[in-house]
Protein backbone atom coordinates (compact mmCIF):
# COMPACT_ATOMS: atom_id res chain seq x y z
CA UNK A 1 0.00 0.00 0.00
CA UNK A 2 1.52 2.92 -1.11
CA UNK A 3 1.38 5.60 1.54
CA UNK A 4 1.13 9.83 0.69
CA UNK A 5 0.99 8.80 -3.07
CA UNK A 6 1.47 12.72 -4.26
CA UNK A 7 -1.83 12.92 -6.67
CA UNK A 8 -4.49 11.51 -3.36
CA UNK A 9 -2.98 13.54 -0.82
CA UNK A 10 -2.85 16.82 -2.90
CA UNK A 11 -7.02 15.37 -3.23
CA UNK A 12 -7.50 14.95 0.24
CA UNK A 13 -5.30 18.35 1.13
CA UNK A 14 -7.70 19.66 -1.04
CA UNK A 15 -11.09 18.27 0.76
CA UNK A 16 -9.37 19.24 4.15
CA UNK A 17 -8.75 22.48 3.32
CA UNK A 18 -12.50 23.11 2.00
CA UNK A 19 -13.59 21.63 5.62
CA UNK A 20 -11.04 24.38 7.22
CA UNK A 21 -12.66 27.32 5.17
CA UNK A 22 -16.12 26.27 5.42
CA UNK A 23 -15.69 25.88 9.03
CA UNK A 24 -14.43 29.46 8.89
CA UNK A 25 -17.62 30.67 7.68
CA UNK A 26 -20.00 28.76 8.65
CA UNK A 27 -20.77 26.98 5.57
CA UNK A 28 -23.18 24.43 6.80
CA UNK A 29 -23.62 23.32 3.13
CA UNK A 30 -19.95 22.63 2.85
CA UNK A 31 -19.99 20.84 5.89
CA UNK A 32 -22.48 18.47 5.85
CA UNK A 33 -21.37 17.52 1.85
CA UNK A 34 -18.04 16.93 3.90
CA UNK A 35 -19.29 14.51 6.38
CA UNK A 36 -20.10 11.13 4.65
CA UNK A 37 -24.21 10.49 4.64
CA UNK A 38 -24.08 7.47 6.49
CA UNK A 39 -25.63 5.98 10.21
CA UNK A 40 -22.08 4.59 10.69
CA UNK A 41 -20.84 8.68 10.94
CA UNK A 42 -19.70 10.07 14.18
CA UNK A 43 -18.19 13.00 15.72
CA UNK A 44 -17.28 14.11 19.04
CA UNK A 45 -16.69 17.66 19.50
CA UNK A 46 -15.50 19.44 22.26
CA UNK A 47 -18.73 19.52 23.80
CA UNK A 48 -20.88 16.63 22.58
CA UNK A 49 -20.16 13.24 20.90
CA UNK A 50 -22.88 12.83 17.64
CA UNK A 51 -23.51 9.78 16.62
CA UNK A 52 -24.64 9.34 12.87
CA UNK A 53 -25.18 11.83 9.64
CA UNK A 54 -28.60 13.44 10.93
CA UNK A 55 -27.61 13.96 14.53
CA UNK A 56 -24.26 15.70 12.86
CA UNK A 57 -26.24 17.56 10.62
CA UNK A 58 -28.76 19.01 12.88
CA UNK A 59 -26.00 20.12 15.42
CA UNK A 60 -24.89 22.21 12.55
CA UNK A 61 -27.96 23.96 11.97
CA UNK A 62 -28.34 24.88 15.65
CA UNK A 63 -24.66 26.18 15.76
CA UNK A 64 -23.30 29.74 16.11
CA UNK A 65 -20.82 31.08 13.82
CA UNK A 66 -17.23 31.12 15.36
CA UNK A 67 -16.84 34.62 14.99
CA UNK A 68 -12.79 34.04 14.26
CA UNK A 69 -10.89 32.22 12.34
CA UNK A 70 -8.71 29.57 13.93
CA UNK A 71 -5.08 28.79 13.39
CA UNK A 72 -3.57 25.62 12.32
CA UNK A 73 -0.56 24.20 13.33
CA UNK A 74 1.51 20.87 13.19
CA UNK A 75 -1.17 19.84 10.17
CA UNK A 76 -0.25 16.06 9.43
CA UNK A 77 -2.35 14.66 6.17
CA UNK A 78 -1.30 10.63 5.20
CA UNK A 79 -2.87 8.80 2.48
CA UNK A 80 -2.92 4.75 2.61
CA UNK A 81 -3.53 3.62 -0.67
CA UNK A 82 -5.93 5.36 -3.36
CA UNK A 83 -8.86 5.60 -1.09
CA UNK A 84 -8.36 6.45 2.83
CA UNK A 85 -6.50 9.25 4.27
CA UNK A 86 -6.31 11.14 7.92
CA UNK A 87 -5.53 14.15 8.55
CA UNK A 88 -5.26 15.72 11.94
CA UNK A 89 -3.82 19.50 13.04
CA UNK A 90 -3.93 21.57 16.24
CA UNK A 91 -5.49 24.94 16.24
CA UNK A 92 -6.12 27.96 17.83
CA UNK A 93 -7.81 30.86 17.94
CA UNK A 94 -6.56 34.69 18.27
CA UNK A 95 -7.14 35.48 22.11
CA UNK A 96 -7.61 31.74 23.60
CA UNK A 97 -4.48 30.14 25.06
CA UNK A 98 -6.09 26.73 24.28
CA UNK A 99 -4.50 24.17 22.36
CA UNK A 100 -7.03 22.13 19.66
CA UNK A 101 -6.81 19.16 18.16
CA UNK A 102 -9.23 17.80 15.07
CA UNK A 103 -8.65 14.66 13.46
CA UNK A 104 -10.46 13.08 10.67
CA UNK A 105 -10.42 9.97 8.90
CA UNK A 106 -11.59 10.56 5.38
CA UNK A 107 -12.96 8.10 2.73
CA UNK A 108 -13.06 8.41 -1.10
CA UNK A 109 -16.68 7.72 -1.99
CA UNK A 110 -18.37 7.39 -4.83
CA UNK A 111 -19.17 11.47 -4.39
CA UNK A 112 -15.51 12.01 -3.41
CA UNK A 113 -13.85 12.18 -0.40
CA UNK A 114 -15.79 12.21 2.78
CA UNK A 115 -15.44 12.60 6.67
CA UNK A 116 -16.43 8.67 8.42
CA UNK A 117 -14.98 9.82 12.02
CA UNK A 118 -14.05 13.37 13.46
CA UNK A 119 -12.70 14.30 16.88
CA UNK A 120 -12.36 17.58 18.43
CA UNK A 121 -10.97 18.42 21.27
CA UNK A 122 -8.60 20.86 23.97
CA UNK A 123 -5.57 19.74 25.09
CA UNK A 124 -5.63 19.50 28.84
CA UNK A 125 -3.07 21.04 30.83
CA UNK A 126 -0.81 18.37 33.05
CA UNK A 127 -2.15 18.66 36.58
CA UNK B 1 -16.23 -0.87 -0.90
CA UNK B 2 -17.93 -3.48 2.22
CA UNK B 3 -18.84 -1.64 5.09
CA UNK B 4 -18.65 -4.12 8.06
CA UNK B 5 -17.57 -7.38 6.04
CA UNK B 6 -17.98 -9.85 8.87
CA UNK B 7 -14.67 -11.53 8.73
CA UNK B 8 -12.86 -7.95 8.87
CA UNK B 9 -14.83 -6.59 11.25
CA UNK B 10 -14.43 -9.33 13.46
CA UNK B 11 -10.02 -8.96 12.78
CA UNK B 12 -10.73 -5.00 14.12
CA UNK B 13 -12.82 -6.24 17.05
CA UNK B 14 -10.25 -8.59 18.77
CA UNK B 15 -7.19 -6.15 17.90
CA UNK B 16 -9.82 -3.20 19.46
CA UNK B 17 -10.18 -5.69 22.72
CA UNK B 18 -6.58 -6.22 23.07
CA UNK B 19 -5.48 -2.95 23.07
CA UNK B 20 -8.04 -1.76 25.60
CA UNK B 21 -6.96 -4.86 27.55
CA UNK B 22 -3.26 -4.13 27.19
CA UNK B 23 -4.72 -0.16 28.50
CA UNK B 24 -6.12 -1.89 31.45
CA UNK B 25 -2.85 -3.51 32.72
CA UNK B 26 -0.38 -1.06 31.18
CA UNK B 27 0.97 -3.36 29.09
CA UNK B 28 3.56 -1.41 27.36
CA UNK B 29 4.54 -4.08 24.93
CA UNK B 30 1.34 -4.98 23.13
CA UNK B 31 0.29 -0.93 23.28
CA UNK B 32 3.42 -0.37 21.39
CA UNK B 33 2.94 -2.99 19.06
CA UNK B 34 -0.79 -1.86 18.37
CA UNK B 35 0.65 1.49 16.73
CA UNK B 36 2.18 1.66 13.36
CA UNK B 37 5.54 2.09 13.42
CA UNK B 38 6.11 5.24 11.38
CA UNK B 39 6.81 8.68 11.69
CA UNK B 40 3.48 9.45 10.34
CA UNK B 41 1.69 8.04 13.10
CA UNK B 42 0.19 10.56 15.60
CA UNK B 43 -1.96 10.24 18.65
CA UNK B 44 -3.30 12.95 20.91
CA UNK B 45 -3.99 12.57 24.07
CA UNK B 46 -5.64 14.00 27.22
CA UNK B 47 -2.44 15.89 28.34
CA UNK B 48 -0.04 16.00 24.75
CA UNK B 49 0.91 15.73 21.14
CA UNK B 50 2.96 13.00 20.03
CA UNK B 51 3.64 12.36 16.71
CA UNK B 52 5.96 9.78 15.34
CA UNK B 53 6.21 6.40 16.53
CA UNK B 54 8.84 6.76 18.60
CA UNK B 55 7.63 9.79 20.44
CA UNK B 56 4.17 7.45 21.02
CA UNK B 57 6.75 4.77 22.43
CA UNK B 58 9.25 7.05 24.86
CA UNK B 59 5.78 8.48 26.33
CA UNK B 60 4.23 4.94 27.11
CA UNK B 61 7.55 3.79 28.77
CA UNK B 62 7.17 7.15 31.20
CA UNK B 63 3.50 6.45 32.19
CA UNK B 64 2.26 5.02 35.36
CA UNK B 65 -0.37 2.50 35.53
CA UNK B 66 -3.45 4.20 35.83
CA UNK B 67 -4.78 1.81 38.53
CA UNK B 68 -8.37 1.24 37.35
CA UNK B 69 -10.09 -0.22 34.60
CA UNK B 70 -12.28 2.23 32.51
CA UNK B 71 -15.84 0.97 31.51
CA UNK B 72 -16.59 1.89 27.67
CA UNK B 73 -20.15 2.51 26.16
CA UNK B 74 -21.42 3.30 22.86
CA UNK B 75 -18.22 1.74 21.10
CA UNK B 76 -18.67 1.82 17.35
CA UNK B 77 -16.45 -0.26 15.43
CA UNK B 78 -16.77 0.37 11.46
CA UNK B 79 -14.35 -1.12 8.61
CA UNK B 80 -14.19 -0.38 4.86
CA UNK B 81 -13.52 -2.91 2.82
CA UNK B 82 -10.21 -5.18 3.67
CA UNK B 83 -7.68 -2.94 5.29
CA UNK B 84 -9.21 0.22 7.03
CA UNK B 85 -11.32 0.57 10.21
CA UNK B 86 -12.11 3.19 12.41
CA UNK B 87 -13.06 2.53 16.56
CA UNK B 88 -14.56 4.93 18.37
CA UNK B 89 -15.55 4.57 21.96
CA UNK B 90 -16.72 6.72 25.53
CA UNK B 91 -14.89 5.73 28.30
CA UNK B 92 -15.63 6.65 31.85
CA UNK B 93 -13.57 5.30 35.09
CA UNK B 94 -15.17 4.60 38.06
CA UNK B 95 -15.69 7.33 40.67
CA UNK B 96 -14.90 10.14 37.44
CA UNK B 97 -17.63 11.71 36.23
CA UNK B 98 -15.72 12.96 33.11
CA UNK B 99 -16.58 11.59 30.12
CA UNK B 100 -14.07 10.01 28.00
CA UNK B 101 -13.38 9.81 24.21
CA UNK B 102 -11.06 7.62 22.21
CA UNK B 103 -10.59 7.45 18.49
CA UNK B 104 -9.06 5.12 16.55
CA UNK B 105 -7.90 4.80 12.75
CA UNK B 106 -6.88 1.52 11.99
CA UNK B 107 -4.84 -0.26 8.77
CA UNK B 108 -4.32 -3.98 7.87
CA UNK B 109 -0.34 -4.15 7.83
CA UNK B 110 1.99 -6.73 6.70
CA UNK B 111 2.66 -7.66 10.18
CA UNK B 112 -1.52 -7.52 11.39
CA UNK B 113 -3.60 -4.75 12.21
CA UNK B 114 -2.25 -1.41 13.75
CA UNK B 115 -3.24 2.45 14.76
CA UNK B 116 -1.81 4.53 12.61
CA UNK B 117 -3.97 8.04 14.26
CA UNK B 118 -5.60 8.15 17.95
CA UNK B 119 -7.22 11.10 19.61
CA UNK B 120 -8.01 10.71 23.50
CA UNK B 121 -9.93 13.36 25.30
CA UNK B 122 -12.41 14.08 27.72
CA UNK B 123 -15.87 16.26 26.67
CA UNK B 124 -16.11 19.54 28.08
CA UNK B 125 -19.56 20.95 29.63
CA UNK B 126 -20.95 23.28 27.78
CA UNK B 127 -20.90 26.46 29.63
Amino acid sequence: MEINKPEVLAEVTQAFWRYEQALDRNDVAVLNELFWDSPHTLRYGITENLYGYPMIAAFRSSRPTPGHARQLKNTVITTFGQDYATANTEFHRPGSNKIGRMSHTWLRTDAGWRIVAAHVSHMEFQQ
